[in-house]
């Protein structure tokens, strides 16, 4: 079984030195801006960054990728690194800079000695100094670590090349961090020692190919919305327009190979401990349950938040969801085959054959209590809309727990196990959870906050988009279209739509499924007719605002839900249109 | 059984006389404010307000107390009309009107004819006209029908004495509403055919004595809240200090005659149509439970939301709530026992022994789902805090829905059935629903809302009370406390303060249950500890706002969430004190 978690990515220990506790404590500062290629000069700013940092909370299996929203605050740096950096490189006539994407790390540095990989490797501690290799440079980011977003996973690269890390966490390559990178430069790499990328096989190499209307918001991994205007098409969305967030490289799995390993953790569930491992033929031959239910990823919208002041995460417009019919065996009767007993203190993991840079799967939980609910329709999905999972969506098995945020619904899922604590993964401890708008990344403690299950009550407008140009119908209407959902089962109740900033709300016309309250797990479209004044060519702002079942309302505006992660993006939809 | 229903209100049939569809259609309108006596003239405005009415929903069995808020609406025509009737009524120097409650109709108006109890009611229809009379007063209220807020509800009283439903719906006794009544005198009544108030066994005679503590928003039918900032000292709120909101009298229920009568009315229930009655020990015998849970009224902070404009209903501030812990039998118990099955289209209706003037008892329902739902906690409690309810909680039996709006928490509950509709009462049908902004009660179509059942998330500042003096401590802070719930279950995870009008928001400590999600159904206290500048004695504005498990949040103003019946009034609180 564990044969189909490394398919995708060998595992490259000999680049990962973990970092111990224990290396924190050195103290120092460069001043970034008068000196940048002397690193022991303080200043106050440094100092008290670096003491800020001690505070945060380390986070041991983050994504180099998740975090990197971060370097953006160096981008004021930026410009003054990058004038002196050009005037080194520019020196040697040989090094000509890619000004868009620069490639220092490619060239070898006249002004600088040259090292060798042994040399590198002594450099893994605080203590000694961490050097990194990438291409050809040789870097010493001892003094970074404590601006590092990431916190202390930076280390995991000491004393060892990078390339491997950069090359699934392509956000990297921009033009900021290249020159942040080139600015802590002390060196070249023996030539004989140098790791060309094209040597390595890359995890990157066997991604599918998708449908170009989808957008990209990161290239690898892989994350992409439709054009929101083409949502409210389809009731269902068309498998391949459905959004895609891929935290780590598509594993390739052998479908022959793949298994399910089911783990019982503890007496508490009712039965022994035990392991039980399914095909995908034990899990197609049981019944076979269907669940219409929207998946919205967590960070849905972030763009209008990111708006109020920079949150770290990708930067998804409205289209970061998609309802689908998923069809595949019930968790509920999985579980209850195998003796467990409903237990409101415990957890189910979930376990993706996906796999991060030192083999660790993504990993997320969901209460017992929702897995085991008649009513909950969790269910091991292996079709989505009556055809198989393609590989971005989670083949060939994808946990689909209806009403929840979008990281909870594993894909590749390769391990479950019934456990008294919840995920240790990254995504279930540190990311995937709102904080008051006032918590900075100095500040938060994530332990605090519970990880987002059930998702708020939403709404978005996605036709007209921004900046259209509307008709008035002959009758003297507009016509505005969008979707809403609420998490935990909960049904829309009611859109309403405004364009004179609320002194005039309109109803939307429904469209959604005939299902119970509590189990209403799909999306609800809508359509509103506003009638409008024929008069000149002017500008109108559409909001939309939604209510659930529970009438729980959208918040007006995003400044008092603003979190330092950008998730929970749910406050009412606005978007400026021009009326002809 | 039926015994128990009609103890507190002797039927009083003789005075009703119940109005048919089909006696709509004739218009009629006139000038209310240049021609007062006189009943025959046309305007425009009323022609419309005529017309428009025709096109309300016609709620048959209101309650004339609930609705009479429109009354305002005649406010600012009240002034002319007093001065005119004062003119008349000063021109018989034997009538001196008491002008803080004018008493008009205990006095006979010389100017005008007599008439006997015969002759008013030959007057009973439309075609016939509409005269009642109410004290020595006859009035023709034909013109007022269709302005009347509880619209066709007023021929329940046509061509009879409306003392009987005055004296329940003591709302009606204000200066407003006796000069509008006044206004539509036509005669006297003969002497020999008056009832006097005195003669009738009054319903309110029994009304149980309360503490004084507790603040009347309505005498009768009782309604009363605690002064808020008692609430937070307590996490179980005292049975004395626990608002109370009755919609009729507190009946008298002989413990002895008492029997509960469940009644399975359809065989998609899994079991044959079937009744069965309990005794309050047959329900003691049976396994007890208990739940904490907050209940609150539906209208909850309405008077806060009033202020955006006008809504109907009681001026509740922010303490129609409650925290008790609940003991009886498990409803779901007793339906399993009967055989029913799980099934989500069925209503579990919920009948009080509090019984309207036409004999039809308080009523509303739940789905059978959250009956049967073992998480759901629904419990038929013979017990608050560990003592036997209260006559004005319902004694001898209440049905307690945890998480749901109070109206579904049915007190003096003497009927129970397993039914394919929801319960066809007023306050199920066309009270205690949520609607747009922009819905008034032109326009409101009652048939188009769900009825509330578990209530959004919301919270109140209760220390310091809106004008205090608050005390910096030395250390530089001021305390504030308050209460944050959600329904359905979900739990309270933060709530944010704040006193600069969202730049910083401080997250306060909870106070609350042990309970998983879901089933958390106890409110949560908080305390906020807020960093205030020691400068000179200044006003500052707190915020509060609560966010629940699902990531819900509170609505930021009243404003876009304004409904006519100004219930799930859960924007931010808002409270301006004075710093020292």
């Amino acid at each position: 079984m564990l044969g189909t978690r490394f398919l995708s990515l060998p595992r490259r220990s000999i680049y990962l030195v973990r970092a111990s506790k224990h290396q924190f404590g050195v103290k120092g500062a460069i001043d970034l801006q008068t000196s940048p290629l002397s690193k022991h000069n303080h200043s106050n700013s440094q100092s008290q960054a670096f003491s800020k940092a001690k505070n945060k909370r380390l986070n041991i299996l983050w994504t180099l990728g998740g975090v990197l929203g971060g370097f953006a605050l160096y981008e004021h740096k930026y410009k003054l690194r990058n004038v002196k950096l050009n005037e080194i490189h520019t020196k040697d006539s040989k090094n000509k800079i890619n000004d868009k994407n620069p490639d220092w790390h490619t060239k070898i540095r006249n002004d600088l000695p040259t090292y060798n990989m042994s040399e590198v490797q002594a450099h893994c501690s605080r203590e000694k100094r961490v050097w990194i290799t990438y291409g050809i440079g040789v870097y010493d980011v001892t003094e970074f670590i404590a601006e590092h977003p990431g916190g202390e996973n930076i280390m995991l690269g000491a004393g060892s090349a990078i390339d491997p890390f950069w090359d699934i966490y392509q956000q990297h390559n921009t033009k900021e961090i290249l020159t942040l990178l080139e600015f802590y430069r002390i060196g070249n790499l023996f030539i004989g020692d140098w790791i060309k990328r094209s040597d390595m096989d890359s995890p990157w190499a066997h991604e599918p190919n998708r449908h170009p209307i989808l957008k990209p918001t990161s290239e690898r991994p892989f994350n992409a919305e439709p054009p929101i205007n083409l949502l409210t098409a389809n009731f269902v969305t068309p498998n391949d327009f459905f959004y895609i967030r891929n935290h780590l490289p598509v594993p390739l799995i052998d479908v022959k190979q793949y298994e399910l390993e089911i783990q019982i953790e503890t007496l508490k569930s009712g039965v022994d401990e035990q392991t039980k491992t399914l095909s995908l033929d034990d899990i197609k031959r049981m019944p076979k349950h269907s669940v219409t239910a929207a998946i919205m990823c967590g960070g849905n919208r972030r763009s209008e938040m990111s708006k109020v002041k920079p949150v770290q995460g990708l930067t998804w417009n409205a289209g970061a969801v998609g309802n689908a019919t998923w069809s595949g065996a019930s968790l509920r009767e999985v579980l209850l085959k195998m003796g467990v007993k409903p237990n409101e203190n415990l957890h189910v993991i979930l376990e993706g054959a996906d796999l991060d840079p030192t083999s660790h799967p993504y990993g997320a939980s969901i209460p017992l209590t929702k897995a085991m609910d008649e009513r909950g329709d969790v269910i091991l999905a292996y079709e989505m809309n009556g055809m198989p999972l393609s590989r971005d969506h989670g083949y060939p098995l994808r946990c689909i727990v209806p009403g929840t945020v979008g990281a909870r619904n594993v894909k590749w899922l390769t391990r479950l196990a019934v456990s008294e604590k919840e995920s240790n993964s990254h995504w279930q401890q540190n990311d995937y959870k709102g904080f008051s708008p006032s918590t900075d990344w100095d500040t938060v403690d994530f332990s605090k906050s519970p990880s987002i299950q059930a998702m708020p009550v939403t709404s978005a407008i996605c036709k007209p988009l921004a900046g259209e140009e509307l008709k008035i119908s002959d009758d003297g209407y507009i016509t505005i279209q969008g979707y809403a959902w609420s998490g935990g089962g909960r049904r829309i109740i009611r859109v309403d739509l405004t364009i004179d900033q609320g002194k005039t709300w309109h109803v939307a016309e429904l469209q959604q499924e005939d299902q119970p309250d509590g189990r209403h797990y799909g999306w609800s479209l809508w359509t509103g007719r506003i009638p409008v004044e024929k008069t000149t060519k002017h500008e109108i702002e559409i909001w939309a605002k939604a209510v659930d079942s529970a009438y729980n309302v959208q918040p007006e505006s995003f400044s008092n839900i603003w979190n330092l992660r950008g998730v929970l993006s749910n406050a009412y939809h606005r978007v400026k249109v021009k009326i002809n």
